[in-house]
């Protein structure tokens, strides 16, 4: 990979664009792969960027804008003419092609379309607009290899030629029966292999893994990881080949599912990175930090309705921020690890076999944690009933955050709701309010005020 | 995907087993895929499981022990004879024959190993040993595609198919000269398309991305992803083709380095799924726990400092928790985008910079969450000094949190740690203690005490 975005060559760039010095930049850039020129064009301003999209050909640009930081494409697009856009977009796969006509504005979409000469294409962007985003129709491409099931391998190697001048990867070849209901699958590699008289419904291979194009985007990355598959074919409801998903898509969705679950249990609201402005880093960090101080409020309540212990055993106060500190940490541990088998869809058994382990766990870690806080609560403070107070607590404490932190996300997810919500600062804060409840009263009866 | 897991399968299974039922089982599991196969022996007992791995063809076999949780693999490997697993790796391709060799105990590998017939196969297997687990090389697979430079295409197609046999999916055929120096791929569909009299030197793509046998796996997933790589070639130091990787491993990588931060930032210290075992759940969570036991002594000890506070002014320890919880709040969320930033390589700019930016957020977040909590704490208790000690002290702590949660994982990262470990309980237990200590020497600044 020798071609690395330094310092020097953004600012020669910059030197190019000033000079508009055109045979520079082409001479520069022309060769590069387009994932490199889309991350040097994040790193310009948005006149430099807009300008080198418009210098290097189509068929470069329109991989480089599927390649850029989607803020940034957004903003060149602004800049392109409606004409200039579907120029691109005929350049595009058909996913590709719907996924940028998506980001546009609605009035924009028509007349972009609009300019799309390929009937075909329009066609196909047209009905890919029509699915869920996150469905499997949302990440399909029209583009694929499909051979009937009554030519033969000649008739199929010479249909294939045409067919495969669209397709970027041929993975499989798919047979259909006159009504395009999909019957089975080829391999390139077969095809290669077999004698050119053979009738494709002799050597294609029946049993052939499809997706329904309703189903959602987690289930089928989740099929394929399953199954090793590179690539799956979708059809609908009576089982008509409709388009067929590739791997590559595949990856972005599990790294996008694992980074949305990884930011809410770090209390970010949003999808954000760390370049993006200080407004966007507020508005994704502002509302988990509010219900956090609403959480701290409540618990400062809480106390406040203890303040006749204050007087007596001050060394009471002293382990509120351990007990909250505590309910916290197992509360996220055990919302984490029930997340995460949900996600990986590897729970099994019942919510009440699930709780009964965790509460097992719980008694282990707590007795563990009890007894070195009653030893060291005793040698600072000496008083036995002050340690009992304080351990017996921790370790109902700890039993309630398990329990919670394991509740919680699967009764989310039986309503239908994204479980990762619960990881967090949401089980945080609620197991700081609980547990410091659970502290005072603990207290309160073994103390007896 | 009509194979279910049910209860009633289940149960189906044992029963033939308990009987004996060879060619029930056989009937009934020979035709489905070895993922739904391994997905069902993950929920029989040992002995069952080893009963059918035992009774079903090793082609079908080795796919399926692939597919199986590492731990459930191991057992079921103890319990085989070194013919037997042998046996089992003929039908693997090398890199899962070598990941499988790997895990067996050494005074066992070689045997097993003695009992592979194929030699070539052994020679590939003992190499890819050699390779660090992480890196390309543990990686690869020895299966590949490849032709020399000077042949003809219907050389090329002859030889291709010879090879092709033993490789599960062609991706691109690999251009080699004499001395098996990569010099560029051929895509099967070139192939198809090409009249047979042609070169393979003229219709070559002499660009080709590979990557070094030594190259960390995480930065061959990053290379891949970025790319839209289905394969890529390794190569060693002198450029000679060793193997290649293929984007299914890719994707395994992908998934393990997502959770493995998301434990991590979880306060989970070792891989663990919800179905493990209770003695392994508590050696995942309760060292991350102790750590926070600690740093809640340390917080208690903090506080003693300031009894006389308390006499005075007992609503300040009411407010202890927030102080707490919104340091540690604000330190994860500011270690997580630093994590995630690092994670992607797109975090640009000195780490002067970052900082900076960190310190801008934390202002106007901190203003925004002060001013409520002022107006709060004021309407409540109505002393304005004791409002303003308490509020000054979060704005200061949500600006220490957010330094003290940008600064550590960048300099663990520069120190060649992972700075995922700095993410959860790590961040959250500093800036608890650190928090608690700033709230108070504030407070006792402000009240004058």
């Amino acid at each position: 990979m020798p071609f690395e975005i330094t310092n020097d060559l953004i600012k020669q760039v910059q030197l190019y664009i000033q000079q508009l010095d055109d045979n520079a930049l082409l001479q520069l850039l022309e060769d590069e792969h387009h994932a490199d020129i889309a991350e040097l064009l994040n790193e310009l301003n948005l006149n430099e960027a807009t300008y080198i999209i418009k210098l290097l050909d189509s068929e470069l640009t329109s991989d480089i804008l599927m390649d850029l930081d989607e803020d940034v494409r957004e903003k060149i697009l602004k800049k392109l003419s409606a004409k200039e856009i579907a120029e691109e977009l005929e350049e595009l796969d058909t996913d590709d092609a719907a996924d940028i006509v998506s980001e546009l504005p609605e009035e924009r979409q028509e007349r972009v379309i609009s300019h799309i000469e390929d009937e075909e294409h329009v066609k196909d962007i047209v009905e890919l607009l029509t699915y869920d985003e996150n469905s499997a129709g949302g990440l399909m491409a029209k583009e694929l290899v499909k051979v009937n099931e009554n030519w033969n391998v000649t008739r199929c190697v010479k249909e294939m030629r045409t067919q495969a001048k669209d397709v970027t990867r041929v993975h499989s070849i798919y047979v259909v029966d006159n009504e395009n209901k999909l019957k089975g699958r080829l391999s390139l590699k077969d095809l290669l292999v077999t004698s050119a008289k053979a009738h494709i419904s002799e050597i294609y291979i029946p049993k052939v893994d499809a997706v329904n194009v309703n189903e959602k985007g987690e289930e089928v990355a989740r099929i394929m990881q399953k199954y090793d598959l590179e690539a799956i074919p979708v059809t609908d409801d009576n089982e008509h080949l409709l388009g067929r998903i590739t791997i590559d898509d595949i990856v972005d969705v599990i790294k996008e599912e694992a980074e949305k679950d990884y930011q809410m249990a770090a209390g970010l609201t949003e999808d954000i990175e760390a370049d993006d402005t200080i407004f966007e880093h507020t508005r994704a960090r502002l509302p988990w930090l509010f219900l956090g101080l609403i959480g701290g409020v409540g618990a400062a309540a809480i106390m406040g309705g203890f303040e006749d212990l204050i007087s007596k055993h001050a060394i009471l106060f002293f382990f509120t921020p351990l007990i909250a500190a505590m309910a916290g940490n197992v509360g996220v541990q055990s919302s984490a690890i029930i997340v995460q088998g949900l996600a990986n869809d590897d729970l099994k058994g019942s919510i009440g076999n699930r709780l009964l382990k965790e509460f097992l766990l719980a008694i282990v870690n707590g007795i563990a944690l009890s007894i070195l806080l009653f030893a060291f609560t005793w040698l600072w403070h000496g008083e036995i009933k002050i340690s009992m107070a304080i351990s017996i607590s921790l370790f109902a404490v700890i039993i309630m955050a398990g329990i919670v932190g394991t509740f919680i996300p699967l009764f989310l997810d039986k309503r239908g709701i994204d479980p990762a919500i619960a990881t967090g600062p949401f089980i945080t804060t609620t197991n700081d309010v609980f547990g410091i409840l659970i502290y005072f009263m603990i207290a309160k009866a073994i103390l007896g005020i």
